[in-house]
């Protein structure tokens, strides 16, 4: 069983994979093996040629009594490099099995950017024990980083740079580099300064090696060159790397002097977590909960919205309850009365879901959301008209009353209009007062088409059939 | 007006700007404003600050009026970067414009890669106008990689790319490299090759900066190589470079020989689009629509979905016509039958919304399948029973029929956990067949969830109440 001797490199034959990069259910199936039998060398064999993020998937992918028992054979073999690819739920539970010593050598390994970002969700006095087995001068890297506000620049970059002053030359730069008793593990630029600390441009280490020793690096500079303020969201962070590729970025304290640098791997990181919560948000799902959550944790994740819903599904209720008497005259309107609100509440979240995505992506702006509201209002009043005709016919049909076909008719043509003005008007609206549209546009939305549904074309009956 | 030198890198005041990296209301009504009175000063003046992204993402923004006469008034001021930048629909419209040789002046400006995604969508006879432009070297790697599938690694990988003998050292790398005539605009790494051409490693330029000069490179190879096949999906591709941290990797052909380099910031464009997608496709939304689509190419792209949740909702209305005479005894069922349906819809979409994000990320596989499943099926049990209690309690309230309340209870316990397990195994089944979840689950969830919250419902309802 431990000559498998897969590597990241070397995918393993077809019929062990499932996707490009799942592990296969059968080496997952060895791993708990080796596990079962306390077989270490197997363990050992089995997780040696995987990427520390694989470790990690599989890790969170097995149960907790597995994954303890995984953890606890594995022992000192444990990389802290997996420990930062964990999800954070997980990775809490992961530092309580791990031991002292192991947790201790596993910190050491990791960048001062990395260690922030293990810490930073602990108790005091747990951050204070993983603190304390760090050098002096990352312990105050650490804590320096920890001052900057949560979800800012100032806990994404990275303390290890190159700069050098904007007036040397490419000969300089490379007998400076080269003298160096250590460069970072990872960097892609120099960054240049004025005497201020400053940073004025960057050079990539590629131009620097294609130039002669006399060009100034001043001159090699990159068009593309992008200073971002220490306290910036990350969101923001992300956004510019993607927008104009980026690679790597100087960060500026208040004074805009250089304090740090942030790469694309850890901006990258970031867009996906954003794109996940705007995701789950727009489902309404607690952006922090884990497919390894429990059944008891994940209930009570998921009940507040679902409450939030009951509530509206109620406001739904309430405004049917008007025509009761309507409904008992024609039950047929019972029958049709939810396809209105069902065509109301999809066109609302298709309109919302673009105007979210549009939104995050900065597409949408006080320049164009007045053209983009009118649209989608139009748009709404088109496809309702569609509707109407599809509708209209069928309820005639189905029922044998022209009218009742004109009354649905009605109902879908204002329904969707209303979408597409919801759609876009609250999504729009939110943002303006700097809540997040994701994470409440949804209910408003379908309450809006739900009950607008329901009274118009409830409305409309009692008016037309009665 | 001209005076404004706004830069990327030095924000405008606070009043001008929106979000952070918003260009303004401001700044987009002096540049119309500079179109309207045919005033090319100005108008370069505005726009010669701004990054190409930033310049095409305001052409996306304002209306179609407005970017032809801007494209027509700015000239040959125009920069191939900007075509780079826009989306595809727009693209199209704005390469009409263009003068012929402001075109090929744009195109030749263009790495091939960039070139690649400007013409693969465009028909032949426009893909042949634009290459005929290219130099020779070019025109041929634009046609060899047109040759690989779409959305593939070839399609997305650059040919510039700094190779080396896996025996050479630092002292020799260095020396190859200051020799050459010309090096790629933008590389990370150098690749080891063996005689082969088969990539076995790579040597980040800032580990060779701080090596001595007889290190052999070998050595000094990355813990992350990752071999790219040039076939893979470049969804595929996106997600090795966020899961192994990549920042460039090199892409073999099917006899495992290097043929070119992904670098990480082509990477996450394709992350961004990929999430683009599963968002609006989740909601129903043809990925390929635009902001600036017309109103009537926006509601044809709308209408495909909603067709078939009209389908689907008259599924459900089937089912509640069924019981009409039930409802025409007991209209209080009328008024709570979309309750059951809502909830049980939007607790549909929660599982489905996490399945799908788990399925795209890897955390949802064959390992954890059923664990997962029984999971959100418990979930769904649990919160079932909490509601059954709320809306229960409030049915016998609102309408004084205990029964009545059991059955609405009992309705809410079978709707909810059948929104757990179709929450679930819709999208899991999905991606076993090779459909993407997020295309198709949505309609299949909230039809089961309507139709079985119906039918339990009214139901129960005719089998109690009656």
């Amino acid at each position: 069983m431990n000559d498998h001797d897969q590597t990241p490199d070397a995918p393993a034959p077809e019929d062990e994979r499932e996707g490009a990069y799942d592990l296969g259910r059968q080496a997952v199936a060895r791993i708990i093996n080796a596990v079962d039998n306390d077989d270490r060398a197997a363990l050992i064999a089995e997780l040696e040629p995987l990427h520390p993020a694989d470790i990690a998937d599989l890790l969170e992918q097995i149960d907790a009594f597995d994954r303890r028992r995984l953890i606890e054979l594995y022992g000192d073999e444990f990389d802290g490099d997996i420990l930062s690819e964990l999800e954070d739920s997980i990775r809490e539970e992961v530092l309580r099995y791990l031991n002292p010593e192991v947790l201790a050598d596993a910190v050491r390994e990791l960048d001062s950017d990395d260690v922030v970002d293990l810490i930073e969700d602990l108790e005091d006095h747990e951050q204070d024990a993983i603190l304390e087995v760090l050098e002096d001068s990352d312990r105050i890297a650490v804590r320096q980083s920890l001052t900057y506000p949560e979800y800012s620049a100032g806990r994404l970059m990275q303390r290890e740079f190159v700069m050098a002053p904007e007036h040397w030359n490419v000969g300089e730069a490379i007998d400076f580099m080269r003298n160096q008793q250590e460069l970072p593990e990872q960097f892609y630029h120099i960054m240049l300064v004025d005497p201020k600390l400053h940073p004025v441009g960057n050079v990539t280490l590629g131009k620097l090696m294609s130039s002669r020793r006399e060009v100034m690096l001043s001159s090699l500079v990159e068009d593309t060159f992008h200073v971002i303020p220490v306290t910036q969201d990350e969101g923001d962070v992300a956004y510019a790397f993607n927008q104009y590729h980026l690679i790597s970025a100087p960060v500026v304290d208040e004074n805009e002097r250089l304090v740090g640098v942030i790469t694309i791997d850890d901006a990258m990181a970031v867009l996906d977590d954003e794109h996940e919560e705007d995701m789950l948000r727009l489902a309404g799902v607690d952006e922090e909960s884990s497919l390894s959550d429990s059944v008891g944790a994940t209930a009570r994740r998921r009940l507040p919205w679902l409450v939030v819903n009951l509530v509206t599904a109620n406001l739904a209720a309430l405004v049917i309850s008007r025509f009761e008497a309507t409904i008992a005259q024609f039950v047929a309107l019972a029958v049709l009365m939810p396809i209105v609100a069902s065509m109301g509440g999809n066109a609302g979240t298709q309109v919302l879901t673009v105007a979210v995505r549009a939104l995050a992506a900065r597409d949408l702006t006080g320049s164009n959301a007045v053209r983009v509201v009118r649209r989608e209002a139009l748009v709404g009043l088109l496809n309702g008209g569609v509707f109407a005709v599809l509708m209209g016919g069928m309820g005639y049909v189905w029922f044998g009353s022209p009218v009742l076909g004109y009354v649905i008719a009605a109902a879908m043509v204002i329904n969707l209009t209303v979408a597409g003005l919801a759609g876009t008007l609250v999504p729009l609206t939110l943002d303006r007062f700097g809540i997040d549209p994701a994470l409440a546009s949804g209910t408003f939305v379908t309450t809006l088409t739900d009950v607008i549904g329901f009274l118009s074309f409830l409305g409309l009956a009692t008016i037309f059939l009665l």
